[in-house]
């Protein structure tokens, strides 16, 4: 998928959210906890009850692989429901791969020739060899950490060298190594007031928002200062959508999150669009 | 296992070796092509001949990972094996992984809980709370990245704010977040020059040294630059041991390319113990 096509299916669904998978075993609903298998039939109710909404699912790969064999089971099949419900919607490997060039290859086929995602979230530490290899796969694409929403992310992603921050100095540098169709950069909805310095350094690239909900970040902030012209934005939602319920009417409370967001979301792209 | 433990074992094996286990299915030899997990197979067979030299082994999950859930299992089989063949033996999980607490928990969770791993790699850039989760474990250790191995450390480990590279910066406030017990730092063996700097940082600390070797960092620099007073070096080789001969006598010829290494360690070690 390159970013014109990812724009066109945005304002089909009148959506930029992206909801996040992140299965906790001890959270889920006593009406799945019995299932074969609960991660799956958790993630498919939640997937069925909110895919009309959302433009993109991030399954994060703590959540699966802290459960072992199985819950790597579970997200593959995860993966390939959504790609089969709707080829359209954008899947992310929530993974913060990123290692030495021959060793981020190896992780860019686990991601893309294993299973279907269409992006990888991916740290910068380590630099270009650590992030090219995942940028070679036609169609997919490489979500850089640029500003997390986490309260760490002011340990070291503000160390400044020459007046340039290094959060900026990852936009600026990253993205000479692909081009807007397989860069994104995750940007946290909890520093808002920073995504103006951002579109700046990267007017044209898309950028994964983490932190609207649960985190507490603003969605209509994100909007006002991080909409470009291909709307630019998939922002996330996890906890806030799929555990606002703990019933076992779980999965309709979850859709209804997901289209209240939806609704917001509609009103930005319409008077934009 | 603490860093006395650590010690002790460098010591009785006169060995601070670190045997990677990155298995290419395209780069196995035929005799074990055909068995029927290839990719347990070698590595048993790498184990058999290299433990008596080896203090420390050290499978990278990409090389898992990119074999589905197939190289999992492998993987599992590995780590158990290890295990079972040798308790003293130091095992770490080669994931580089690192997300906001509540993921980096259950991070933790897969390598420590689902897996009986002795340490993780970890990448620094998402800070304090995506780091602290793996150092809740008793006996376990997060090795936090600090300096890499590879060309594209120099985009962003060497930003500097007031004379203070990153790289420098990571170590000094990561420090305060663990112990000599339960932290540990990859320093490339290809920047051994900067060994003497980061030891004034971190001058009690293990250190993990990937980069001798195929990558062509030099032994005797790291021992001259990083040895502390409790040896605090682990030195890896993958490529230079698993790959050494493509024969069907790949395994004793992984046994004397490790055998090598350990008399030359053993000399440093006798030099100073």
């Amino acid at each position: 998928m390159n970013s014109q096509e990812l724009f066109q299916n945005i304002l089909k669904k009148k959506s930029f959210l992206c909801v996040g998978l992140d299965p906790e075993i001890t959270r889920l609903p006593a009406s799945v906890a019995g299932a074969e298998d609960p991660i799956f039939e958790f993630n498919r109710r939640i997937i069925d009850a909110t895919h009309t909404y959302t433009a993109a699912y991030k399954p994060n790969f703590a959540f699966y692989e802290s459960y072992g064999q199985k819950g790597m089971a579970a997200l593959d099949k995860t993966v390939r429901y959504i790609n089969k419900l709707d080829t359209n919607i954008f899947i992310i490997a929530d993974a913060k791969r990123g290692d030495i060039g021959n060793t981020s290859k190896m992780y860019a086929r686990a991601v893309f020739s294993e299973m279907p995602f269409d992006a990888v979230t991916v740290a910068p530490y380590m630099g270009e060899d650590s992030v090219t290899p995942f940028l070679s796969y036609p169609g997919k694409w490489a979500i850089i950490l640029a500003l997390t929403s986490n309260k760490g992310a002011d340990d070291f992603q503000y160390h400044t060298d020459k007046g340039q921050r290094l959060f900026e100095r990852v936009l600026s540098i990253s993205q000479r190594w692909g081009t807007t169709d397989n860069l994104m950069y995750v940007v946290g909805a909890t520093r808002a007031e920073l995504l103006a310095d951002i579109r700046k350094i990267v007017p044209d690239h898309f950028l994964l928002v983490p932190g609207v909900g649960a985190q507490g970040g603003s969605l209509a902030e994100v909007a006002q200062y991080g909409m470009n012209r291909q709307c630019g934005l998939l922002v996330n939602s996890s906890r806030g959508i799929i555990y606002a319920d703990s019933s076992e009417h779980f999965a309709e409370t979850a859709g209804e999150k997901a289209r209240e967001i939806q609704e917001e979301m509609a009103n930005y792209l319409a008077a934009r669009f």
